[in-house]
């Protein structure tokens, strides 16, 4: 039987109506009083299991699923060794570097050497700023990073935006883009190749059903 | 002003109930449509910041905050650069290893060489396994750590266990404990020993009142 991890959260939805489009049924894990880490669709075919968005790679790397959907923010954080199959085109988000409206650095190369950078993306923040030769102390936080240039504890930070609300709300404009994200189509590369259970067939069938999905 | 430092979840109550005891009311962050991430005390004596649980000793070891609450399992994780100045005897709770109920391994010295150990600890893990002499692979994730031995993942966890409630829900037992945990006020080390703000009549204030609070 096919295992696919999911992950919690903004993308939860959409990654259930797109197993839906291909007939396996996870919409329990959409039930408010559920509590059930995995469940088997109603047809017997495959599992699910319902797991942090950064763990869903971590599921996918160590087999125990031979699928998952994860945010490309995730995999480019992480680098899991996972195959990246399909982009699902949901959950679409840019990591960007934003500082506050009235900062005196209004573009990356501006900013100050050793100043501070906070962002939860500490690896692809340490990456960016290593290509534009800028040596920067990154703040590793796991939440509200917005706080840090709004507390003073750094100049800039590096953070997902999708509707750009939660930085107008705190005073912040974005002044670089690192990259666009989307939801991708994961697999445990070892069982993609040996193809048991069939999951080429199902990944092509996810693959047709992707534009479908999304213009809904 | 001084600044303290407060984390979100489970703590934040009785957090909250403390500086109340001592004069400085932040009970706005309890109200359910708060939505700011830093607030003053009306008295204007002292400001607090709504952080996650994690981020607490990063805010007090760069100095945003001079005080912060964190639990003392975030402290061993994370080994900031901080005064660990009160045990506040409140969020108790222990991090053990623990098994699944009909696993072979029922002490830590029987598992396996090179097996695996799911953990939201990947630090304390690791130095604990170290201590035993016992080479074992971190499977580092986020949440939902009951999973790493349920889908076969791991053998066993490194987890926070306060009920036990999660444990016996997901048929895991705990096989060892590595230490027992409390919130705990921290101090930025420069800020508490320059002394500005009579921080350090606060805390003898707070020390004063945590029998107080945590017996209500």
């Amino acid at each position: 039987m096919i295992t696919v991890a999911l992950p919690k959260g903004a993308l939860l939805k959409d990654c259930i109506r797109l197993f839906q489009s291909v007939g396996l049924d996870f919409s329990a894990f959409l039930d408010k009083d559920n509590r059930q880490l995995q469940i088997t669709d109603p047809t017997n075919r495959a599992k699910a299991l319902l797991v942090r968005t950064h763990d869903v790679p971590v599921y996918v790397e160590y087999g125990q699923a031979q699928l998952g959907i994860a945010g490309y923010d995730v995999l480019r954080e992480k680098t899991p060794q996972v195959a990246q199959l399909v982009d699902l085109k949901f959950g679409t988000c840019r990591l960007s570097v934003a500082v506050k409206a009235d900062s005196p650095y209004q573009t990356t190369l501006n900013l100050p050497a050793h100043g501070r950078v906070a962002s939860k993306f500490v690896h692809c923040a340490r990456e960016y700023f290593d290509s534009i030769d800028l040596p920067i102390e990154i703040v590793p936080l796991y939440g509200s990073v917005e706080l840090g240039p709004i507390t003073g504890m750094s100049e800039a930070i590096v953070d997902l935006v999708s509707t750009g609300k939660t930085l107008k709300e705190n005073g912040l404009v974005e002044i670089e883009t690192l990259f666009y994200s989307s939801a991708r189509l994961i697999a445990h590369p070892l069982s993609y190749r040996i193809d048991r259970d069939e999951i080429s067939d199902l990944v092509a069938q996810i693959r047709n059903n992707v534009s479908l999905v999304t213009s809904q």
